[in-house]
């Protein structure tokens, strides 16, 4: 019988505590993967990948207590040595080793050149060895960007009093309907897939006012494209007592003020190796759906086809426009269609065929849909019997609504998408850790 | 067009800023839904449900504009009137309502008296009514210790260098194999629900040292007990370069200490609502499981059927052993045999009917499954043909091993059975926002 008594001290040192003040000279022990090996003969340089970055280690003949044969890349090692300043090493320190100690061996060579800057592999490639690929330090870098904009999303919202929920996501029917759903046997009943949090977090918006989520949806959609994901990360929020929908804008403006100030100060160092300029979000321009289009095809000269629908090509204009009008990354386009929109979104009272709802473009790409929903009983059976649909499935989440609702919206955000265009990819796939699509299953 | 410019200041105040010193004697105003109403002639008391307590207002007639017959409980409001002092109100603090305005009413009366301290009524009811049994302030505030758990686990690991991780839920192979697993159709091929993050965080332990993430697991299991669901958070890390096993339940430890201290500190009002006395996690006793078993056996007479299984009944007294004898109400139980871990768990060399894991229980339950992963290929791969299971589905998993993987090992924990414990419920179902067992689909 032993006591645990918290966090283990550890002999060994990461990346920044090897940059503390005061260390150079000491002797010191590290551990990391074997990156890349440089033999120059008598004396070779072993770079090692810790989560922090890359460290130089030398190792010198007859100085060091191993032999460099028995050394190969994708290894992990402990190595003990003397902490000295080199201005060509990486962070412009090197550890001179007197020791190396071998953690693990690996069996095969690597199927791709993983200590390459870039990692010059088609993108099936990268997915089909994702677990080598991100060994990769600019892939990885990708995710760690990835997790300041969630951190990013959830301080944000703490900040502002929201309460974050674990809603479920099986359940017996759809939040948007239709035919996108992910159908499962749940012990002899059937079962979906839940393809957003959307009813449980309108729901809770009367028991906490304001909730937030982040967590996967799941969207059986026979896309193949570029910007679709089957399976993807939802940040999601609802937020009740607003004055209008565009509380909800002004509330995502926030996420993105704060969340690029965060990666400016906490992941400085990931924006550098990808080399990413964070967008000027200190205001973000807001236009009407119908205005959007209308502006768009008198500047580009295109022909507005159908006038309750955004053609891919015409956000990508509406993105260009915000750039060239206004300077701005990020457009909010608002009053969106009511036929476009589901059963819960809340119709302009000024004119029935269009929502009190928005999707904000990044780039020219759809990144959130968002906007005030329905918060009447009476309201809602009758958009709902409207739509021909029935209350089956939905009857705890139309209850709710029986019992006093303040008024309220939210929205939802692609967590990969945002990622995608933050970074300047031009596939969701390279920033989605390990994407579900059309014939993607495994890993 | 307009432009956002982040977050709008609202006129309406929250209850920490109307607790601000020198708001007193301010004409203020609040919105919020109206909790209760008792109504005494000329005078009646409002309660208003904000998100972070209660408001008490006071109605005057003659003085407030407004019919007070027009107002029910539930229904949304804004007020205005003048904040005073009020000993014996929530929070010491009034307001002297000059005028009401309705945001919404509601159509129906409560199905349930969520005004009272106590709801007093049935599990089922509270579940069935989930939206409406969760405004009771009492049933409210678990769910925020319940975010409190997890804010912490979060920020403990982020401190810790952990990197969050996304994985896909839809997948093709179940981590821990088996029957239980929810299948389904994935464009015409079979898939299962993830029943663990299992396999996708080791492999990230290859490219970022230490993961971890905080998402839904899936269990087909036919269960029907007060500690089970079939869907449920689990609260996942894996770290790389340990020692040995105990780093990792040092690293737990570590958390619950974080944790406790966060609880303590930002959710002190939902403590005391609850009157829960958090846990002394300054050291957790760690004891082998036959040792346990033994000990038990011999101390409350309990004879030992099988050496390889831990019956609940043995659970539930290994975790009176350990407050009786270590006063403490968590402890580690060490060296699971090996035949009820999965195939990745490492036999333990010294005696490989053991493996190097463990769980943790919390007043004699499991809230954790734990330990050291196997991570030499060679030793998988015989440990994978020993249980007779075939690689496929596991292809990128097994890959990741031949190329270099450091000794790591992990552990997951049930979100909702541990706020459960934490609260001293009965019922994994009262901590768990919307369950998922044998019998309920929905809300």
């Amino acid at each position: 019988m032993e006591f645990m008594t918290g966090v283990k001290e550890k002999e060994t040192l990461e990346l920044s505590e090897l940059l503390e003040e005061g260390r150079l000279g000491e002797e010191v022990k590290v551990n990391g993967a074997v990156h890349t090996i440089r033999d120059m003969g008598t004396v070779a340089f072993v770079i090692l990948r810790k989560r922090e970055g890359l460290v130089q280690c030398v190792y010198e003949e007859g100085v060091t207590k191993f032999n460099l044969k028995d050394l190969r890349e994708a290894a992990t090692v402990e190595v003990t040595g003397k902490l000295t300043e080199s201005e060509k090493a990486p962070n412009g320190i090197e550890i001179r080793l007197s020791e190396i100690k071998v953690l693990s061996m690996p069996k095969d060579s690597l199927p791709l050149a993983v200590s390459k800057w870039k990692l010059n592999t088609s993108l099936e490639a990268k997915l089909n060895y994702r677990s080598i690929s991100l060994r990769n330090v600019r892939e990885r870098a990708k995710f760690k960007i990835q997790e300041g904009i969630v951190r990013g999303f959830r301080e944000f919202l703490y900040k502002e009093g929201f309460t974050e929920i674990h809603t479920p996501k099986i359940g017996a029917k759809g939040a948007e309907g239709g035919s996108n759903l992910f159908r499962l046997d749940y012990f002899h009943r059937p079962a979906v897939l839940e393809q957003s949090p959307q009813l449980y977090k309108q729901m809770m918006v009367g028991v906490f006012d304001r909730v937030f989520e982040t967590g996967p949806v799941f969207r059986a959609e026979k896309h193949n494209t570029k910007r679709h994901l089957n399976e993807y990360t939802s940040l999601d929020f609802e937020m009740g007592y607003i004055d209008s929908f565009e509380d909800i804008m002004a509330m995502e403006t926030g996420f993105l003020q704060y969340t690029m100030e965060l990666l400016k100060k906490d992941y400085a160092k990931e924006l550098k190796i990808l080399d990413v300029t964070l967008p000027d979000v200190s205001k973000i321009p807001a236009i009407r759906f119908d205005e959007a289009k209308q502006k768009v095809s008198e500047k580009y000269g295109r022909k507005i086809r159908n006038p309750f629908d955004l053609e891919p090509e015409e956000e990508h204009l509406i993105g260009q426009y915000a750039k060239e009008e206004w300077d701005s990354d990020f457009v909010f386009v608002t009053y969106y269609p009511s036929k476009k929109r589901p059963f819960y979104a809340m119709d302009d009272p000024q004119d029935e065929k269009f929502t009190l709802s928005f999707d904000l473009l990044f780039r020219g790409l759809e990144i959130t849909t968002g906007g005030q929903r329905i918060h009447d009983y009476d309201m809602l059976m009758e958009k709902l019997a409207k739509r021909g649909m029935t209350e089956e499935g939905l009857e705890t989440y139309l209850d709710t609504f029986k019992h006093g609702m303040p008024p309220h919206g939210g929205l939802g955000i692609g967590m990969e998408r945002l990622t995608m265009q933050l970074l300047g990819e031009d596939n969701v796939r390279e920033t989605t850790l390990f994407p579900r699509d059309l014939s993607r299953l495994t890993p």
